[in-house]
């Protein structure tokens, strides 16, 4: 168990790197980090070359056993940032109140990606770091996970070794390998159960509520970061505290007010929102019509992002918030997980 | 004056005009509608011709004296509608408690859009249709207006006549048009002097609190709608009302609580909201940066319209508003007009 | 047996109907027009409002059993224009040496599109149309289609309905759609069977040398045209005639070089030049890997059209050329299909 | 004068260094290099982070007086790859024919970006490096340059420090500041007098003929790369040769097929071919509307790559080539300069 601090810094491109000196400022080393997570300003699709770019420039900055998980797309209003997960400075380790655990899977083989291996691959990872934590699937709020794509190399890599891939089209392989790695954590965390991972897999119908996974081409394994709150701490009186409660669809305002609510309530300050956005599959939201699956010239995941981005950073007051795009599996389908991290006065 | 009721309905495509049987349900023949302003699913920019579509099958259906406002652009959660703008059936002319007024002006010649022709001619024409409507500029709630932009074609024709044309840049021709739109109608509001004209359009620096502009290819006049709540009908019972607050930021979602907690509080119901949306000029929203301005892949109308409307459908709990994208002159920059219609129980 | 001309004039939108004009005083009637095949500045995807807009203003302009062909997406340097397929003059029937027919399937249901059905519904209606013409395949040079595809709402309805479609993607559907219909035309020609049509749409590998087809959202039926060399004219002195020769790849100048020095060889002139474009669907040309298929920005479709059209704009000295997205199944892959009409001196 | 051979190789991404084997492989040491020339698989526009991922990885890797030019955007058929400009081995230094040199200027602010100072300093240091080159002016065939852009960040700057830039849009800055550069090689190469600098950039209205200039966000000075014919080594016997003439429109395959044949009838073999594309100003190709300008999906210089893309890589049976979009000033309007290496048998 260890016991972490959440920080959130502005950057003035993907290759900013001056997150680091706000970090030292604050007390914290770079030895400390257990994961960057950042929004980059790419397209968030599969030529997003903003997420490679920030793990170029940051992987030999952090710790070897630290991981990175960017995210691409900051349409609309929302701002690119870098939220640092840190291990907590030794004195206050105690007051804390947030848990959190970083890993990552063996590489995948392309033909792998979204299928039944990448999901059992991360459902026993994601599983091992959960017991790690010593904490129990209920006090988890949050699993964040960045896993690969297919690009037309991977596929036509798969092709010439006589392996067939989950799809033939880039951009959906993306989705595919959400999917896969969210049943993995619904697994994980006990919302299903093993023996269901094919069945789920071909159903395409089921979802974790804490799950938020995002496809990228720069890495072959999947990054895994779980949070939970301390079990401990929370008898106690804990510095930061995470709730989470899933958006019904794109416009569920009611769950963000909420969530909002009983962080106002208790007088405590957000430090964080991480959010999941996706298209109705039907093309409807509460029965109306909505284009973004019918627009050939942006992806819907664009569209989402910049949606729910503008509803959450509106209510929120904020812009540096973790919005990504894409939620098979993660949240009710049209919705999307979402959690909310927070400080105690 | 003319009384008006606001109806608006879903449509499944531009192409679409079966809302005229819901019309037709509710009790209006078509010869009583004045205006038809419609959201459709293009990209609402200079190469959209879902607007044109739309005009193209609408015209013929209506009184050859009413105008069509059609805003591309339903980005994100925003569903594509048409809202009517009808005189009130006969029978309850004296309940409604909104009125309206629909005009138009004389085409522009291409050397003329998005300067100071341009915006006299707006201001003229508003300031004669508000008179006509027999209330004063503070009874106004809305002004909408359709404006032209410049095509390569409009271009290359004014520069054979030697003419020079505001700028040489299509999509930045939609800009310079509602700009010069809305100065107009602040004239006509009484909000800036006629004096002032030239010298606002130079410093762009200049907006109206109720101004609405939207360009497009499919007009070369301007197309006008103005909307007031009726001096008389707010002192005895009026059926609908309409308020009015603009938006500081694409974030601000005070604004839209405030209009919406007044509604609720006198238990009204909302029938439309008309909102305007825009990227901050500077880049940054409340000092963070946001990359609207930067992405050569999507123009930041797109964006400005689906974080809001992903905000205001939110806070509405309807995706059918007409949130139109480009707010240059129509609110405080980065913000944008916005406008509330709702019925009284 | 029909002796047609073909005639093209440029459009300044895709609402302009101008070149009826141009017709008429080339000595054509309107009602002489059996086809209408145009090439509209949408972006030939699912949402482009320019076919449907284009549609929508020149069917109430030609005959009854004309058919409308209408090509989205004129990236590069492609222009905007159209192609009259008319009946000849009385006077010169017997000099013409082209002969054409159009025709048209029933309306297909969505689970049908891009399936099985949609093939042999094709296959028969082309094969009858050939029959009709009094011709044999062989001296068949071109069989356009325009297709449908599946939109949001089709999708939902087959759902509904407890039926499934092909697939559940809106742009793949298109390309779907253009494969059925291709396998249709390949049968048709003999150059598959019958019985082979389901292994055909499974492997997905078979094509037909002139078939070109494209999708659109304005139709449910499939629109046809078959342009043959007059097999009687050509043993006299023919005015026009067509020659066809598939591009191997997206770069086979050859092919082009070839047909246009034949053309050149007999004294000829271009009038119009039929071409299909497609990305290799191994990401790669001559070996060298292309990004078309990993540009989450701008669909395949639009890169193999500007390439192409491009390559072939350049040889033939002419940008208005038909040169159509999406090859699947007409001509060989990453290849496609090219036909060019030529006059006689 | 450095005596200079140029290799290509493919890349499989962005960041992708594995060309540096193949340059060992063909015996050239990476301390050999003077310049790395790729084209990225990015937008080419304002926020294509390709081009700064490629700059981050190579930069390590070469010696520190080498430079970098990164031209985004591999539409159509174009390959991503790398060329590299490398002095010969020592023992055939005399038999290359080629000669080169590499430099920059110094950063440029943002208020310079685009304007007088920009052109003057690009001006004065390419015609340093001809001196220092001990060509003249009518040697070189190409003269590279890639220079700054303005982003949100630095008008924004700008403005803060009371200074104005040469425009508030970020897309439009990439253009001025490819004008400026071709401004200062026209001035350095004798095409147009230094004292014409100022009306030159007013009419935006001249061109040079061997100016090649690339905008982007991952430097803020200027990179430049002269390449000519070695004066001595063409009347011996020599290995590689440049030679070029503009294109004059984007269809111009007369100036292709002419350099190309020029090639082939002395038995050479095209090592590698620079070219420029661009929107017609006015819309148009020979008299032909294109959409060029009026797409808001796709900026114009995607568009002008693809199709000259498509062109070139058709003539050469190459898709490695290095086209750039963007030719203001740099060939005639429409236009663009055309540059093809070759080695002789």
């Amino acid at each position: 168990m260890v016991a972490i601090d959440v920080l959130k810094f502005e950057t003035n491109s993907p290759a900013d790197t001056s997150p680091l000196e706000g970090l030292n400022a604050a007390g914290y080393e770079a030895s400390r980090i257990l994961a960057v997570i950042g929004k980059t300003e790419g397209n968030g699709c599969v030529n997003d070359f903003s997420r490679t770019l920030a793990q170029t420039v940051w992987q030999p900055l952090i710790p070897k056993d630290a991981i990175t998980i960017f995210s691409g797309g900051t349409e609309g209003v929302l701002s690119p940032h870098v939220t640092f997960i840190v291990r907590c400075k030794d004195d206050d380790d105690d007051a804390s109140g947030l848990v959190g655990a970083v890993g990552h899977t063996r590489d995948l083989d392309p033909h792998e990606v979204g299928g039944h291996i990448h999901a059992r691959t991360v459902a026993d990872t994601v599983a091992n770091m959960i017991t790690g934590m010593n904490v129990s699937p209920k006090d988890v709020k949050l699993v964040l996970v960045k896993c690969p794509l297919l690009t037309s190399t991977k596929i036509e890599t798969a092709r010439a070794a006589g392996q067939s891939t989950i799809c033939t089209d880039t951009y959906e392989s993306m989705a595919k390998s959400r999917y896969a790695s969210a049943i993995g954590i619904a697994v994980a965390l006990g919302e299903i159960s093993t023996n269901d991972i094919s069945a789920k897999l071909q159903t395409e119908d089921s979802w974790s509520a804490l799950a938020s996974c995002s496809s990228g081409a720069e890495l072959d394994d999947n990054h895994i970061f779980v949070l939970a709150n301390d079990p401990i701490a929370v008898k106690v009186k804990p510095r930061l505290k995470a709730i989470s409660r899933p958006m019904k669809d794109a416009i569920d305002a009611d769950a963000a007010l909420d969530l909002l609510g009983q962080v106002k309530e208790q007088g405590g300050k957000v430090v964080q929102i991480f959010a999941k956005a996706e298209a109705n599959p039907k093309g409807l939201i509460r029965g109306r019509r909505i284009t973004m699956l019918t627009d050939s010239d942006i992806h819907s995941t664009r569209h989402a992002r910049a949606a729910v981005g503008g509803l959450l950073c509106g209510l929120a007051g904020d812009t540096q918030l973790y919005v990504s795009g894409g939620a098979e599996g993660q949240g009710p389908p049209g919705g999307g997980s979402l959690t909310v991290v927070y400080s105690m006065p």
